[in-house]
This record gives C-alpha cells, sequence and structure tokens, in this order.
C-alpha cells in the first residue's frame, strides 16, 4: 500500500518542515540575531514530533502546506526545553555540536529561549482552528515544565547552591512518581502533537482524544526507550554519552528503579551511595551499575512494560480511520521501541 | 471631570489586574509549583503596563472585564523578561526581595520563566481581537530578546567565560545605537500596552498607530528617565541600588554617554577605563562618576530629551478622543518624565 518506507517518509517531512522552523524563529529578529536562534534546530533531529502531527492530520485528511505550521511549532516547542535542559544540566554537547549555552554563552542562550517561545505562538497564529492548538500547545508546555521540575527534584544529590531544590528533593521516588514524571516531561508533547494534527483537520472530539491516546502511550513507551538506552546503548551508535542519568544522579530513569527493587543490599547500596554522594561519577562507576542492573532483569521487565505501552497505543490507533497515515504511525510506534539512537 | 487621581486610578488598576495576573499564571500548573511561579509577579511594581492597556482601552469604550486580560498578559511578558534579566545580570535583590532564581535556584528560575510564556498567550487566546494581539505580542517579545541582547553587548567588560559575548561587543556606542536598543528593549513593550488596548476595543488603524506612537514616545522618555534614575535617584526613595549600570559596567546608559561626549579626556578616560576594566565597581567609583557627571550638563539634556518625547507623546494623544481616559493616559506620561521611583 506505500510506496515510500517509514523512513522515507520521515526524511520527507523533515526536509519539509525544516524551512518552516527557519522561518517561523527567524521572522521578527534582527539579522545579527538570526544564526543564534537557528542554531539549536540547525542541529537536526529524528524530527518525530512534527512527524506525529502531520501524520495525525493526514488521518482526516488534513493538507500537509498547512500541518507544516503546528508541526514546527511542537519542534519549537520541544528544542526550547533541550535549550533550557542543557542550561541546568550544564550539558556541554548535544549532537556532536556545542549546546547552545557553550557556544553562545549563557545570557546568550537565556534570551534565544524566549524567541523560541514566541515563535511557537505566532507560527500556531494562522492556521486553522489555531484557538484550540494555542491553548493545547500553552497548556503542554506548562505541563512539560512541571515535569523537568520533577525530574531535578528527582535527583539525589548536586545542585548544592541550589538550596530549594536540596530542600525539596523526593526522599523516595517510586513508580507511580516516575510514570507521572514522564508523563509530563515526555508523554504529553507527543500526545499534544497528535492531537494537534487532528484538531488541524477536524477530527472529532473523540478522534482526537483517540489519536491523544495513541500519542501518550508512544510517549510513555519513548521515555522507557530513552531511559533503557541511556544504561544499554552502543555509544557510537547512540551519539550521545551512556550513562548520563547516573553521571548526573537523576533517579528518574526506569531501568534503575526496575533495578533497585530486585538487587541485593549490597548492589541497592552501592548504587543509591553512589548518585547521593558528592563525588563526581567515574566511567569505571557507570560500568559497575551497568554490571549490577544486568544481574536483574530490570531490562526485560522494562521492555515488556513498553510493549504494554506500545500495545494499549495500538488500540486506540485501530479505532481510527485505517489509511496510508495510520500505517506510517503504527510503524511509528513499532520504530520507537525498537530504536537504538 | 475626573473624580479619582491619577494614583488612586493606577491602584484600582493594579488591584483588579493583581487576581488575573495570579490567574493565568497559576492555571495548568502543578500545586507544589504555582507559588514559585507566582512570586516573581507577587513583589508587585507599578503595574504601568496593565494600565496603559487598559485605559488605551478605555479611550475606545473598551470594557475593563476583557481589558484585564491582554493587561495582565503585557505584565507577565514584562516580568517574564525580569526574571530572565536577574539571571543574566546576577541580581540578588529585586524590590528588597531575593529575585526568583536568588530564591529558588538558577534551574527552577529556567523553568518557571517558561510558565511565563506560555501564560502570556493563553491568557490572550480567548479576548475580543485574540488573532491580532497574539501577533502583536510574540512580536514584541522577539524585539524585547534584540533590545536584550544589544544591552549585553553594550557592556565594556565581564562576562569573561561568554566568548560570544566579549568577541560581539559594540566597539563604539552611538546615540543612535542606544536609541535602536532602549526602542527595542523598552519602548516597545510601553507601544505594544497601549496598541493592544486599542486593538481590543476594534478601534481603528490609524488609531491603533496612534495609540501606538503616545506608548513608544513615553517609552523612550520612560528609559531616559529610568537612566537618570540609575545614576542619581534618592536611593531610599528609589528602593533599587544607585549606580547599577555602572556597576554592572553596561554603556547603554544616556547620562553616561551625554557626559562622555562634554567631558574632558581626563574625566573621559576615568569613566571609560572604569567600565572597561576587570575591576569590580566600588561605592567610590560610583561617586566620582556621578561627580564627573555633575559637571556636564548630560542630566539637563536629558530630561529636554525626554520632555522632547513627551511631547510627541502628547500630540498622538492630542489626536485621539478625548474623554477621561484620554486625560488619565496625559497625566501617567508625566508623570513618567518625573518620577523618582
Amino acid at each position: 500500500m506505500q510506496n515510500t518506507t517509514l523512513k522515507e517518509k520521515l526524511i520527507e517531512i523533515s526536509n519539509a518542515v525544516e524551512p518552516v522552523i527557519k522561518q517561523i524563529l527567524t521572522e521578527n529578529v534582527d539579522d545579527s540575531t538570526s544564526e543564534m536562534v537557528f542554531y539549536q534546530c540547525s542541529l537536526g533531529g529524528k524530527r518525530i514530533r512534527p512527524a506525529l502531527v502531520i501524520l495525525s492530520g493526514q488521518v482526516f485528511g488534513g493538507d500537509v502546506n498547512g500541518l507544516l505550521y503546528p508541526a514546527a511549532s511542537v519542534e519549537v516547542l520541544h528544542n526550547s526545553t533541550l535549550v533550557i535542559d542543557d542550561i541546568i544540566d550544564h550539558s556541554e554537547v548535544r549532537r556532536d555540536q556545542p549546546t547552545v549555552w557553550k557556544k553562545y554563552g549563557k545570557s546568550m542562550a537565556e534570551c534565544v529561549a524566549i524567541d523560541y517561545q514566541a515563535s511557537i505562538f505566532s507560527s500556531l497564529n494562522n492556521v486553522n482552528n489555531s484557538k484550540k492548538l494555542i491553548e493545547l500547545y500553552a497548556k503542554t508546555l506548562k505541563i512539560i515544565v512541571d515535569g523537568e521540575i520533577k525530574d531535578i527534584l528527582f535527583e539525589r544529590s548536586g545542585r548544592t547552591d541550589e538550596d530549594y531544590v536540596v530542600n525539596n528533593r523526593y526522599k523516595v521516588i517510586s513508580k507511580d512518581d516516575y510514570f507521572k514524571m514522564i508523563s509530563q516531561k515526555t508523554a504529553i508533547l507527543l500526545q499534544a502533537s497528535c492531537k494537534a494534527g487532528a484538531i488541524y483537520a477536524n477530527a472529532t472530539d473523540e478522534q482526537v482524544a483517540l489519536m491523544g491516546e495513541f500519542g501518550f502511550n508512544i510517549g510513555i513507551a519513548f521515555q522507557i526507550r530513552d531511559d533503557m538506552l541511556d544504561i544499554f546503548a552502543d555509544e557510537k551508535e547512540f551519539g550521545k554519552k551512556v550513562g548520563k542519568d547516573i553521571i548526573e544522579k537523576k533517579m528518574g530513569n526506569y531501568i534503575i528503579l526496575l533495578a533497585l527493587e530486585k538487587l541485593d543490599d549490597e548492589g541497592k547500596n552501592f548504587i543509591t551511595s553512589l548518585l547521593e554522594g558528592s563525588n563526581e561519577v567515574t566511567d569505571q562507576d557507570v560500568a559497575k551499575v551497568t554490571e549490577l542492573v544486568e544481574k536483574t532483569n530490570a531490562k526485560s521487565d522494562a521492555e515488556k512494560t513498553a510493549e504494554y505501552f506500545i500495545n494499549k497505543a495500538m488500540d486506540a490507533l485501530g479505532k481510527l480511520p485505517q489509511n496510508e497515515a495510520t500505517g506510517y504511525l503504527g510503524e511509528l510506534a513499532n520504530f520507537i521501541v525498537k530504536r537504538s539512537k
């Protein structure tokens, strides 16, 4: 039925959305600033969120040209959180390139992030059903912030210069806490992407809700896969440093949470002391944690959990009109849970 | 004609807009975050921008209840720039209270700023002529960012950890550069406030433009007055530290620029070496700069320039319907150029 593979489709979408991202980011910006503003988005990425917007819109017959605007907006929204994340986490490298703050300095990065927020909303302002879309994106942005705050408060140590964070850290992190955090930090944006496409294309409220259910559940699976890759990825293929969550002493990683449930006291103590301690985490420490985690069934449990959410997503998708776009979305769901980068 | 003095009117507007600011900032935010999100706006302020929105709307018969939303939005927009400014300038105190980053830490302040941006647009989304207002606010936000970037690149030294800033600083700052910078950093938002009220109240394009001209010109006068107060204010009445621009080695201060034109080489060298040097500026240094500036006619020249822009503003206002609201706006313009805090 499909003449184009998913991979080709994603490249096609990425190529179409690229100039729109550049346009919305740089319009109304001084020439001298525009390169700096576009930089973060010029680093590339899989553009999964724009693809979700466009494919979800196409499920209901939405036109690609119009869908490019909410698609570009969602990518700009996502990248705005990356700009801020990299400042917060002191991350110096993203996609083998210096992060925005590393390249332009923190004060410039702070400024650029504001341009991103403004671009999201001006881009949505002239499309079909703009009012609903603006409401959706504004709400989503706030929920992501709450997720980001939780992620920070899940950290076990560090930020000694930030009393509020130190005093308000979660004492214990339950699986419920974890799922709440990744719902807010990650799944909500994939949900919003799918809803946005459907809203743009005049889908019914029920269809928008089902499309959102699809997006939300692949979002949860996406984050669980992300957590797995953070521990087990092949660093070369992954393109990012493995063990970043351990190095940043983040407890908001599903694999670590599962492993801690299963490890004996010795193993458990090693991981908790490492994360709670003030020493820098070495590559050797990361290797030791990986070794401990591998002794448990955390990896296969996490894989099963991700599969469970993908199945839920596919159930929702099954209730929607079946066409070429739904086909790609199904493939995308399966790609997400199997991806190696 | 007016039963209420300007001061009473401003308090009335401030009281009406306060709960709306709180509402738009904290909706869709977790309970645990909402205090932190509202904190910056809870510090108070003159609420001049919301007053401009409401009064400009009332010139054309706009209803106050509806105007409260674009009014609250503009104050949230303004405060979002203050949150970021305080991070960028490492400012620890605002209105005698710790700044957001000082109280909650930098990572939380970065997060909170995103909530501010989202709130601006969700608040505008359901009011009369929302599309035009969203376009206006998004564009204004980007222009302010360019102004903020210029203000940073006008600094004479510091930020040694930010190569981009160091390498891209303005070599010389002309008066044209200064006026461009304050147009973007300050005047554009007062312009947008006045335009917003008029747009909300269905004013004609010509009326919106005149209202904007009024706002823009009082904005320029406002910033010139701000620069004067930074050097000459009575610190107790001012409520802020005097000489902050000198301490932060900012050349984007009109008084300093005027004084440098008039001073002899010795005085000029003292100021430029102080700003370009890497040493911290002492209270004694600030006193010496003030003394040097007082020897020139910079202060009276700046006062004349501010008056000139207020007159331009009043000309524009004179072409608009004359009613109670126009009366208050005229008084507000005169207050701005005479204010001591």
